[in-house]
């Protein structure tokens, strides 16, 4: 299947200039949805991982089938004052002022394994962020994966100490 | 398996006097976690429908993997401006003040069997707007259930047209 053609892309969001790619209409497609998790569980088989990490919101609807689909536990990486525990934080930089993300500080041990998943990487600030949580736990990264890439922006630079993937690639 | 038992209670979150059922620890707990994905498929086998949505963002975490296993599309019920395309939307009353849901205007035609699905019902407010916006596109609401039902707050009431169901309840 071509999961691209099932991918809408609206011009000018969130801002002028950007050409949105919104999968929405990919989710709502059952034999798409159900192509993108098989193409994701396809994409990590070689790594040797315990968790899945999925970024909130779209993150989580493409990283919990996947967790299901491999028998692995699930992580919600999520935005701040969305989880009740104990939390560990990591803030980036935006190209106007910054964002922060926060993980359960008790869910990961030293040595557990980790892919992180987002659905879509752009520059790659959250992404880079992400490593950071896991990483400041003990755990160990073993991939970070994204079902889109915008090639165009480079945020696979930022990611080159680490094992990376991703499915649908766009240069613009 | 006892799910209860891989559910976090944290006192007082998000304000006093609640009592917070955390499920965070039940996700990252994989067997835990599949579990709750086979109950919920065995409490909707008995619908007919077409689609699942998950309401932001809990709903997606499990409502995605539903849709997964039982091959149907998701549609995400989001916070307002998260939806890239033409949106319709549903406020409702809280204590104080109000909340909006949005839905993509496009993903549902007429006669479309949709189950609603949330991780928790405290009194029904989100799940009650979500049936309004389902509906206003002519879909049928085949279904609302939810994980977690907090009992007490008599959310169910609210929902006494509508064939729903729970899976863990709490008195309080």
């Amino acid at each position: 299947m071509d999961l691209k053609s099932k991918i809408r892309v609206i011009p000018d969001f969130p801002k002028e200039g950007i050409s949105f790619k919104d999968i929405t209409t990919l989710l709502s497609d059952k034999d798409a949805f159900a192509e993108t998790i098989e193409v994701l569980a396809d994409a990590v088989k070689g790594y040797d991982f315990d968790y899945i990490a999925g970024i909130e919101a779209r993150g989580f609807i493409i990283g919990a089938p996947l967790a299901i689909k491999l028998n692995k536990g699930f992580l919600p990486i999520r935005k701040p004052g969305k989880l009740p525990g104990k939390v560990i934080q990591e803030s980036y930089d935006l190209e106007y002022g910054s964002n922060t993300i926060e993980m359960d500080s008790e869910a990961l041990k030293p040595g557990d394994r980790v892919v992180i998943l987002d659905d879509l990487l752009a520059t790659g600030g959250t992404a880079v962020a992400a490593t950071k949580l896991v990483e400041s736990t003990g755990a160990v990264v073993a991939a970070v994966g994204f079902f889109v890439e915008l090639t165009e922006l480079k945020g696979m630079e930022m990611l080159s100490d680490y094992e990376t993937f991703s499915v649908l690639k766009y240069d613009k």
